[in-house]
């Protein structure tokens, strides 16, 4: 069933006990939406938590240093920015089927819960969050403010992606008044850097090469970059936003060696190339500006057919 | 004299063949507030047109491709977002004693025009600009909106810089739905990187050392660097961020040999240690998180230099 904002946050006065779910792997989104609503839950005298299948990384500790532990059996579960049930990890996956709520800006949710607040022109859950709190008449402090920018700087690229609207300033714009610490938020979130990471680039930048008059970037990152480097695959998100910033470069990929021919692509791209086209010719897929594709072969065999296939695509639209 | 808001308004409406001054090394918010008053001011039926001591860059084209060339004496001349008469640079500076009127956001503004519209609460001086179009009475249309949307955009790091504040979200709001193109503008400015950048950066990380149990970062660019990659001082203004942004790191140097035994240094820090009281020790000085300073020694020897005083000041503050 589909809710609204309203019906939303009607139904999260109505609940007690509530466990709030976020995805695996977590990132700023999800975190700040748990910690931001299991705050306004509370606020409303209920006992509210946060769970993730996965250990969190330290550097969002600020999300949750205000508050105490609550230990409870819970009586309704809610799911944030969670837009597949598998997305939820092995731990969690026991509530998969008894979840009652999921709030979400991803056009791809599966609508697995028993009722989904599903808006997906918001840049980040968190703007949908937001308007729930306010909904149900709960005051934002500086902490969920903290919370909620949080949420809206990391998954908007700090407002860079075209995901960014002018509702996601006006939030913004409250969240600051609000009290939220913008500046150092972002500096924790988007400028920091670990000397793994920054080695990784290195590596990187040393593997570049241009093909096609300098239509089409690629980096090769190998297995024992990573070892090296003390990184890994996960490190290396960063890095496929890479090949395609260069100036006149329409497809950028990044080849990683996961393992012996175990090899993992990215193909990043600019109008009027299609990413997922290029994926899907090698079996993989995506969305016109981003997609991606896996390969049984070497690094340097990989190399040679996805260029294949981006040199085919690069004289079909004749650019 | 200062004017306000309103007095400046009332005075550009005032004023007939406009000649607008954008300060030498141009940027975004200099090129975009000045292409943003110059069709304000035409919207108005007034001729007015822009100048720049030095070439713009090929990516800034846009703001001002809709428009056409006029070509008229001044009777009047603004400047836009140029602190100091100085920065006008070597073609503009006979202009320097007939300013009527500099709109600008710096707090260091000599106030050297005959009036003055300073607010240095304004992230970027695009922001300033954007109220007194609407001040005067003029519709923001598409290409004015993109012109201060790039304005702000640059001079904020895209909202990542604690100049944000919410006032710059609430114009970026207004921007975006007057018709800014924000997504492409970001990627324009922000995500567009030259191969010969890109080389700057490899090499710049392949000197990378840390220093004091990963306190400092130090970073040293030589002379056959920026030979090597084809780049020049200037292209290293973005890697002078990279030192300060490593975890753990407290003062992040780069060192630039501009030609034999000329060094400049710049030094970012975080709280507590104050950049400028390492700088002002070697004859520099700057701001509490950015600071400079020159050395007439070779790159080791500067380093050496500049890692002694850093030592000094990690101590005595006792982190």
């Amino acid at each position: 069933m589909k809710y609204d904002i309203h019906r939303a946050s009607e139904a999260l006065k109505s609940y007690e006990d509530i466990l709030i779910l976020t995805h695996a792997l977590p990132d700023g989104d999800t975190l700040g939406c748990g910690y931001a609503l299991c705050r306004a839950l509370r606020a409303l005298g209920k006992r509210a938590t946060v769970q993730c299948s996965d250990e969190i990384p330290k550097k969002y500790s600020y999300l949750w240093e205000e508050m105490d532990e609550q230990e409870f059996e819970p009586k309704n579960i809610v799911a944030v920015d969670v837009a597949d049930p598998k997305l939820l990890g092995k731990k969690l996956r026991v509530y998969e089927n008894d979840i009652d709520l999921c709030i979400d800006h991803h056009i791809s949710n599966l609508l697995y819960a028993k009722a989904t607040l599903l808006d997906s022109d918001a840049g980040a859950t968190a703007e949908i969050i937001f308007m729930v709190i306010k909904n149900m008449g709960v005051e934002i402090d500086k902490y969920t403010a903290d919370c909620l920018y949080t949420g809206i700087s990391t998954d908007t690229g700090c407002f860079k992606y075209n995901n960014t609207t002018s509702r996601t300033h006006r939030i913004s714009a409250e969240l600051i008044d609000l009290g939220a610490d913008s500046a150092e938020i972002n500096r924790i979130m988007l400028d920091t850097k670990s000397v793994a990471y920054l080695e990784l680039q290195r590596l990187a930048l040393e593997s570049l090469e241009l093909h096609f008059e300098g239509k089409c970037a690629i980096v090769s990152l190998s297995k024992d970059m990573f070892d090296k480097s003390g990184t890994n695959e996960s490190d290396s998100e960063g890095i496929a936003a890479l090949p395609r910033q260069i100036e006149g470069v329409y497809v950028g990929v990044t080849l990683r060696e996961r393992a012996e021919n175990q090899i993992r692509a990215s193909v990043r791209t600019h109008k009027p190339i299609n990413a997922s086209e290029i994926c899907k010719k090698l079996g993989g897929g995506g969305h016109f500006y981003a997609g991606g594709c896996k390969f049984k072969a070497t690094l340097e065999e990989s190399k040679a057919m996805i260029l294949e296939v981006i040199e085919e695509t690069l004289k079909e639209v004749n650019i």
